[in-house]
C-alpha cells in the first residue's frame, strides 16, 4: 500500500467541493442527521463554534438553528481516512433536528412491512419553522 | 408546513443515484465509516444482511468486507426525512472498518494545531489489503 501523506484538511476538491457531514450527538452517540458542507460552511462552522452547512436544495449557506433556535454546538470535529466525509460530534440544543419534528432525521426504520417511524415526536414542526431549520 | 407523503423506500432520483450511506456500530455508537450505495447496493444489502456501498472510484459495487473479511453485518437500516441519506447499524466483523488499519475511518480530528491521530491503530492494512476493503 503506497504511502500518502495525512490531510491537512478536508479535500473540498472532492465531491465537486461539497462533502457530506454527519452530526452525531457527542453524548448518547446518537446520529442526528446528515448534510453537506462546502468549504465556506466548513470554515464559518470552525470559526463560529456552530454547525453550518450548504443547502444543495437552496443553493446557500444554511446555518442550522438560524429560526428555530435549535443551534448546533460544535464540539470535536473528526475527518474520515480520504478526508472527504465529515463527522461532528455537536450538543443539540432544542427538541431536535429534524425539520419533521424528531430529534434525529433518522426516525424512519425499514422493515420488511416497509418504513416505520421509529422514535417519538418532540416538537411540532409548525410552530417553529418557515423554511429555516 | 405542507403534508408530504412518507417515503417508501430511499430516493434514488436524486444525488445522481448515489445516497450517503453511514455506518454505525450497533452496539457502540461508534460512526465507523461513510460510503455511498446506488440503487443496486442497497438492495444486495437488504437480501444479503450484509453492506454493500458503490464505489465511486471504481465505477461498481463495493462488497465491504469481500477481500479483508471485515464485513459488516447490518441490524437495522433507518432513512433519514427526506429519504436521501441511509443510516445501518452494523456489527464490524474483524478488527475494523478503515482500510488503513484503524476501527473507524474516523480517526483524524481536528484541532486548532491542526489533524492528530485520535485513535489507536487495530490492524496492519499492509496485511490485509490488496485493494477490495
Amino acid at each position: 500500500m503506497a504511502l500518502q501523506p495525512p490531510p491537512a484538511g478536508p479535500d473540498f476538491t472532492r465531491g465537486d467541493g461539497l462533502l457530506p457531514a454527519i452530526a452525531q450527538d457527542a453524548a448518547t452517540g446518537e446520529v442526528l442527521m446528515l448534510a453537506f458542507m462546502n468549504a465556506e460552511a466548513y470554515a464559518e462552522t470552525l470559526a463560529t463554534g456552530r454547525a453550518v452547512y450548504y443547502s444543495r436544495s437552496q443553493g446557500r449557506l444554511w446555518r442550522k438553528g438560524a429560526q428555530s433556535g435549535h443551534v448546533q454546538e460544535v464540539q470535536q470535529i473528526y475527518l474520515d481516512c480520504d478526508a472527504d466525509a465529515i463527522l461532528l460530534k455537536v450538543v443539540q440544543h432544542g427538541p431536535g433536528a429534524c425539520h419533521e419534528g424528531y430529534r434525529s432525521c433518522f426516525f424512519r426504520r425499514v422493515t420488511p412491512a416497509g418504513l416505520e417511524i421509529a422514535a417519538p415526536r418532540t416538537f411540532d414542526p409548525n410552530a417553529v419553522y418557515g423554511e429555516e431549520t
